[in-house]
């Protein structure tokens, strides 16, 4: 994903000021005015580094100097030093949290993502890991950055990225192939269009129907594999098969030995488990 | 926690345009304009709703009408009807997964925060359990809500809220007494002041010098123990003793017997497990 | 396109209270408080009706009952009601100029692309019209609207829409084939790749190195001829062909007749002609 | 026109971010991270130039340094550069458009306006080119900049600048005389009041009862020439003549001639007819 | 003034929210959810209602209904009921103190302005009162309709209503005379001319240099009288005569006495002493 | 108070934006482009100073140099230049009103405040004063901080800043106690509450309920001495006295020696003496 950096600072201004409120009561009682001090952003357990470049722009914005020591995507450990910052000591406590929450959230999502896209690429399956738009309100952007830094792929961001026909859509129009007629007969041809499907055969007259993408929702693993022969038995090699629903670290690589092209995981965003980082004065 | 209806709604509204983008390509191009539906809120599992009062004012901001089946805070069952939903196709289906998200999120805080209190209610402990700070950044409001829901205290909101002296500022200060001193110099009469401490010993010395709470940050059930009997030995009784740091499921009731005030729990927030919700068209 | 009417609302109300800055200094100078009036809006040409349900909306939020006369898309005569308004004499004075000049420019392109789309059904071609991103900055979502109701495709709405390699990006990489294989490597799969080429041969290696669509920028009919052939050929029916540059009302059908899919034209955002729609007060 | 940089910087900030949304999936797809380039923004017709401004506040907002080889109102040749940009690939590729739809748009305005006003001058009329509030919607600042680059006159920017009253208030209030007398009592001293008109007699009204400017609506230059003379006679010669419907290029010079002070053309910003300007990567 | 309904309820919207934070603490510990009742806003001291339409809008935003008992301009005595709201408790003690502020002040402001121009009126003088933009920062827009309310005149609003040649400007460009020359060459047609001058031959300069209105600055009375004797003998009968500066109440009519049009007064609106206002629950 | 320079930047930048509208007429049309002066910001009349943190971001968000003359809080003289600002004369000139609206409304409250607080302090009480939230709308953080500029408290900012039961609370609630008992029932331990009570009886039984600070409503020194009297006697000494309503200059020392904690005054805020300041342009 890219933004511009001043973007990328607005998004985060918005989610600062946020948080401040009418300011810190604590630094303005307690912290002198103008101190400069050092700051060091430190991870307390392993894991991979993400939002790193988010904490860079913050502390930025505010007029902080920052230095990453390691970069988004790289594995860190216990006591590692990510990011050094220099500056106001009542701004950088101020912005501390902030910070810290992004860095927390971000980088427990890379490395979750990470651990299975490495469990894949190390059984040498081309099956990727995605994400899905099951996410904590308003955190969509970062999630998903989060996401992509560990390895997996951000599907949707929005409701106008791509047409996703689920159940749902398919219970009022009546039909799959109905609604992929329509999907093809009125959205622009700049999208591609994918189908929600809950049985072998549903998935197949999908694909010939146009879909793109066919996502089996809570199939078996021999499912996955019977519906992904019939598609290349019938020709549909451009078709993508998504397989969502039911997927947990036990049975990922039963999926990926099915040949599904995709594993997309609510979990990954709805169910972060944080990674502990926090922020210590340098004491010289 | 109470907010004017309209100006949730306002709040709500910036969530649900973020993640509309430019519109629902899929409902657009699929659902038929005007169509009158029904679906409803769906539990996929036990748990305490939470999030009902915001799905409700999601949906009338919409124009879609909203018969909330359950109230903010009752224990919901796998399968449960939660909401039931009437009104525009792609209106509904426009918001599910924004209306999803915040349930979801918020029915897991509140279940996993009524997990807590629970056991300390049938132990007969008046311990209370709080969140922190350590949340999804923008989404402070939604989840200190839900903690309340569980039956947990909010603590801070925003760094306007009180005085929380924690290591970092007593690292640039030089001692707890000498940053609760200028604390109640400078501080606002209308604001607490708690600080953070290390020892059995200097959670005594900060009660002396004023502080209204004294958060034992990463002490054994026996030193909590401990600090609580000199506190009322000193007769500062006054003063809350809030432990943080530690506290798992497992350990709780030790805690609690030791007489803590109030534990705080960051994974609250920070780690959260969302409750499985799911919308469904009514099919007459 | 869909945005529910909330969302839809809060975009126009942007729009709203910009152009009315601290009020109508004529209005409340000059016109009675409260005074019920109606107004109609009319077409002072003959064209397509665009922007109905927008001024529909717009009025709605001001408490001004609006009763469209013909729905967008519908064709309209010089001197024809578009809506009748029933209200507050001041509030229909102070938001007419922003519901006409939003009529008037959606009604303009809406007009401009029927015009063409309907060349292209009578002479039996399936070609598309689609518009560009070359538009007035701020009305992208409106303008692509009224492309979409004239019958064209709106395309991207968004750089976060569909990757489309234009020259600029292939003079930085390389060549056109090596975009396309870090675009499909760093890309989501949920994304369509378009790639921009300026000869026949170039199109020809796009397609066989994965592009979904391939622009034809500039090219002579004959050339696009020639491309289409080579690429049925070649068995890569899936690849869409779109015309990009040098296509004008005179050569449309050339290029239909060369079986290009798409015909992309920046003129019917960029250089809109708007249709001439005004307000009148009804005098009974 | 005069807003501080920084005020502009901030208009345009919210044109750019709408336009990026979530980000350029294709720059970052295909343009590595952090590569130095240059650009050019490049004239492909004779023109106007204007936007400048725009441009340069636009790239140095992003970081990226922008050096305008022409200032705004200069006459502006095919292939002529306009401005040179140097900085990321990625982020001046994700600007591309916004830039170029500014400036495109800006110097469309200008140069018709300026082929106006030239034509005026050089048949030594004193009359002025102005531009009306017919523009698309939220572009209205920009809009009007490029008439005043090209020679015009602003007018009203927004409802709150001046009061105007029309045929619709007429309409409701009754006549124009008590309109005017009206505005007078209620308006502040600090505000023009214009008039519109359809017969020379009621031109002759409106001056005598106070108003500050008139508006000849769609009349015939004879009907202007005759209005403006009994104006003088009646020494009322603090009052500007506005003439406004039906003046087309070909019949400007006779409006002139007819001595209208000013001539108002909605065509200027409503059916805008966009400069060709392109951005190209400099090879070395 | 006049802004349509909703869009004065997005500026009040504002306000409102900056005030409320996350909630009101105490009504949400306290005040029982869902309870219907009355309140009252009550005059505690005689003077002129003004903000009766700003509470309306409020309460009628929040779902709380108001019958206003006075209208914006009449003269209020001390106990009277101003306005009776009826709707949420919670609700209505949360808009308490945003609902007080603002029409304390702005009938403060009418209080103040209405006492000047009676005295104004009593003498049978026509001389008017206006403000300035000496205000509190934002509040512009209501400090100038409280001003209106009380019979005054609102002057500029912002930096594009009208040009206001001041000593400042004066001072750079060399002349008064220089400064207006280029005004009248650079500024639109529709906008006003005012020159701030020091000597009463200043005040002919301008005057004759083209100025619509001359802001005499710390003029003596016997100054005014015989700028304004000049003015009139030069026949530059259309030219405003302001006065600013030195003017208190024990003086106004000595200045109203020599013939000013207009006195302007900052401190209408910079010193606003705030009429006192309450809310009281009808107890039954 | 301490908010990071950009967070408080941002808040300045919608205050100046809103004044600033569609940009300043005069400067456009009188003053030369990129023209270099020196501005100075200097008292007119003597007293404390407040706003120059603000002048100074103002300026230099502007790209204006801003040296500061003083510190907020120092004492300042008329003729004593408080600020000396370089840069563009343009820009300048359009900030001039927001800065010196910005520094007399604070330097006002500062210096009312500085005077009530010096003489506590000369009478050698400990005694604070306080403010309310009897504001301006929209501009209570900047009058909350010119209040402790001048050494007051800056009490409840927002309604999410402790718990004030009110009157009308305790209309609702049957009692003082009860709401008391709600209070503490339902609220954050983080929060305080204070009551409101109208009898020496009320406040002693308010104290024994657990609220940490009485307000005592309009009481006479005699019965503040009382009430404190009787506090002391029942061993509540944490309680805070705090005494709100008829305390002017005249009798403050009155209610000191009554050995009041706190004296709160909504005229600090709700009735602002502005401090007369301008801005000149240094001539050389």
């Amino acid at each position: 994903m890219f933004i511009p950096k001043r973007i990328l600072e607005e998004k985060l201004a918005v989610i600062l000021a946020d948080d401040i409120g009418e300011g810190d009561v604590t630094s303005a009682a307690v912290i002198p005015k103008n101190l400069q001090i050092q700051a060091e952003i430190i991870a307390k357990e392993n894991g991979v580094a993400a939002g790193v470049e988010e904490a860079t722009v913050i502390a930025e914005y505010l007029g902080v100097k920052a230095e990453p020591k390691v970069a988004d995507g790289e594995t860190i450990i216990n006591k590692q030093i990510l990011v050094l910052l220099t500056g106001d000591a009542r701004t950088i406590l101020t912005a501390e949290r902030t910070i810290l929450n992004l860095m927390s959230r971000m980088s427990g999502i890379a490395t979750t993502t990470r651990n299975l896209t490495e469990e894949l690429e190390k059984a040498q399956y081309k099956t990727k890991i995605a994400a899905t738009r099951k996410s904590a309100p308003g955190m969509l952007y970062f999630d998903k950055k989060a996401v992509i830094i560990g390895g997996g792929d951000a599907h949707r961001l929005h409701l106008d990225d791509m047409l996703l026909i689920k159940d749902n859509h398919i219970a009022i129009v009546g039909s799959a192939k109905e609604a992929i007629h329509k999907a093809k007969a009125n959205a622009s041809f700049t999208k591609k269009i994918e189908v929600e499907v809950t049985t072998p055969d549903d998935a197949i007259k999908a694909a010939k129907a146009g879909a793109d993408i066919v996502m089996l929702d809570n199939f078996a693993p021999f499912q996955v594999k019977e519906t992904v022969e019939k598609i290349r038995k019938s020709c549909l090699d451009r078709v993508l098969i998504e397989v969502s629903g039911g997927v947990i670290a036990d049975n990922l690589l039963d999926y990926a030995k099915a040949n599904a092209d995709v594993i997309s995981m609510g979990s990954l965003t709805h169910s972060v488990k944080a990674l502990d980082i926090s922020l210590e004065i340098v004491r010289d």
